[in-house]
């Protein structure tokens, strides 16, 4: 990989003064520093960066003089979401990263003033997370072709790959207004389902709720309308990423999907997790895009640059786990679903942004892209349960001796993130976590 | 109708004090008192209601002492946007058109205080009209089944009417960043398109630019996520209409739209006209929903009300205007080239509202309902270039015996909308108007 990515931020011998930051298997070790929002009982909503099992307050670091930021970061951190440090772009937010290493090292003077400490980091047991963003527009892609063949194969078996699929990033308007951060419930949807021998269509609850394992791409720095985005200059536009779950009910999906595509049976719900890892965290794991099968096409120059192909998607183990009711009620512990890689991708997130964006539409601070469900060929890996169970034939088996062919009230699902490699601190993302009501 | 929903403000014998508001044919009467946004100069963003030529300053009058609203109108009244008027919900809206009717009749003070007039009314000339809200969420529907008849014609001819349309409202959602006022000029989009026989696609600027003849569907009050919003309440959460262009990129679109539906032949740019036109003003407009042709289903129960079907469309003529460049060279005025009434679609605005809230999406004040496309069954009552020329099979000539497929470089397009019945002031929705770059 391109070193020039990495500084200091990354050296893994640097230990922090928060010591559940020093711990193996953390999330958020010094090297990682997502950013969220966060509230303290009925105070208003702060930015935070996560580190061990501790929120640094940022505005109360910038107040206390111990994090000496330029005045327009420091207008960016004292807001009450994450947009305008997304606008600054990336040399102010490399910045801001360096200073914070720098604040939460072990060896920072913080680290002996235990009032200074205690005032700056608080457990985030003891605080509530809130959307990140206030996000203009969410747009969904299906970038995965391991889903888009599996979904295709059951709806279309002699096509399950459209001719387009290899040529465009396929992606469709989602729904602003109803993603939630991690632990909102999720209610089950009312809606239109018709079964193929049915005369008529019913109205009621969906009888085949799902969830969709995805990554949220937030823009930072955005572009003015009718200027489109360069390959080549994607990644700056780009500011973190967060676990999403595009909840789904695929009975509403199925009857009403054609020919405009996905509406309501999407739009009752997504989650994402709270913290944002930014992209400069995820330096070291950038890897070569998937390779394209022989046979495939090359990308069109517009979306085709050395550097994207070489280092331009991430290696991030993604992980669903799911727990009953009854496995609640009996201490059983939720039991793994799914697990597949980010990086098996056919589209890498600046292809997203740069295919977005190449019809001139201005993408802003805040807005969140979805990747699609992320599936890989194998059935473990397998990011939904449309896939899993094969549209309800073939259901799961639970350790409570339940059954699933779709979700059923009660039922918990949770998304896990992490970020690995020889010779660098493991990262990860935090809980993106849903309960059907 | 039902006539509880007329009052003194749709008194057909009472004059304004702006002798232009009494000019017939004039889009803003005193019976109309659209609200929207403008700017003097560099000053900021204020909200007004347009009557004859001129706009009530609406904080002035405020400040003046000379509308004597509430607290709560009048904060609403004081912010930069519609969306906290919006999301006062009915009742005071109703309350707020009652004093601006009387402020602005004929018989009020203001008439004879000509130093309190010029501080209050500005000329319409002079002001620049900004967006008259925050949109969270543009969702498009696709409600005139003479449109999704045609459509359907030409891409699928021996099924152009999906199994769904007459039981679901058929929408999706849209890009919200996109959306600009009345006037801004509107860029060729880049994007991949593939003629039929080609072996693969390429990338460059549309060939297949079109205009869509829409209204927009302004949203009042809105609703908790996981609230469903019955359709007797529907009109509670309506704060009025505004025309909408729809822009599309006809050769991105075919391309790119199986199977998750529209995204970058839509999302480069969206016209609204700057004035909401409220359901208020368009109360003696209110008709029958149009009758369903025999053998259609009746709709589902939660979509089904007798009020709705008595009164819930709106008779409002629409039109289209074509102008080129060497047209208008030449001082050749803009051609019709479609006229249409709101009032033949297949699905009500309250349907609308309804159908989008039923699986318990949030809507939220300033959310803008795009109707889709409004046709009717005539050549002349199509609302777009792909209906209107089939596709570029058929082009239309225009004045300067020039002829048109698709858009070419310096057409202007441009909507009206009217509101027309015996015994009461026609009112207008303004302008709405676009010429492509």
């Amino acid at each position: 990989m391109n070193e020039s990515r990495l500084d200091e931020t990354h050296d893994p011998a640097v230990l922090s003064l928060v010591a559940s930051a020093n711990v193996a298997g953390t999330d958020f070790p010094l090297q990682n520093l997502p950013f969220g929002v966060f509230r303290r009982g009925t105070e208003a909503p702060q930015i935070g960066v996560a580190i061990g099992d501790r929120v640094l307050d940022l505005p109360a670091a910038i107040e206390s003089g111990r994090l000496a930021v330029s005045d327009e970061i420091s207008n960016a951190c004292l807001s009450r979401s994450l947009n305008a440090l997304m606008g600054l772009g990336t040399a102010p937010r490399r910045t801001l990263r360096r200073q914070l290493f720098t604040l939460l090292r072990a060896d920072n003077p913080l680290g002996a003033d235990d009032a200074a400490r205690a005032n700056l980091l608080h457990p985030l047991a003891q605080v509530e997370m809130l959307l990140p963003a206030e996000i203009g527009d969410y747009s969904d892609f299906y970038a995965s072709i391991d889903h888009a063949t599996n979904v295709g194969s059951m709806f279309r078996p002699d096509n399950p790959i459209l001719p387009n699929y290899k040529w465009v990033p396929i992606g469709y308007h989602g729904r602003s207004s109803s993603i939630v951060p991690s632990g909102t419930p999720i209610h089950r949807p009312n809606g239109q389902r018709k079964a193929p021998d049915a005369e008529a269509p019913t109205f009621g609850p969906s009888r085949q709720l799902d969830y969709e394992l995805e990554m949220g791409v937030w823009i930072g720095k955005g572009n003015a309308l009718g200027e489109p985005i360069e390959i080549e200059r994607a990644e700056d536009h780009l500011f973190g990423l967060s676990l999403l779950d595009d909840w789904s009910a695929r009975d509403l999906q199925a009857w009403e999907y054609q020919p405009l595509g996905p509406f309501l049976g999407k739009s009752f719900a997504t989650t994402v997790s709270p913290w944002v890892v930014t992209i400069e965290a995820l330096a070291p794991f950038r890897v070569p895009a998937a390779p394209r099968p022989a046979g495939d096409p090359a990308p069109l120059p517009y979306l085709n640059a050395a550097g994207d192909r070489d280092e331009g998607a991430l290696s991030i183990t993604l992980e669903v786990h799911l727990q009953s009711r009854a496995m609640r009620e009996r201490y059983l512990s939720p039991v793994r679903v799914s697990r597949t890689n980010f990086r098996s991708l056919y589209w890498t997130p600046a292809q997203l942004v740069t295919h977005h964006a190449s019809n001139g539409c201005n993408l802003c601070p805040g807005d969140l892209l979805g990747s699609g469900t992320v599936s890989g060929p194998e059935p473990e890996q397998r990011g939904c349960l449309l896939e899993k169970t094969w549209r309800g034939k073939e259901p799961i088996a639970l350790p409570s001796g339940e059954t699933r062919a779709f979700l059923e009230a009660g039922d918990e699902v949770s998304f896990t993130g992490r970020c690995e490699r020889e010779g660098f601190v493991s990262i990860g993302f935090g809980e993106c976590r849903g309960e059907v009501s």
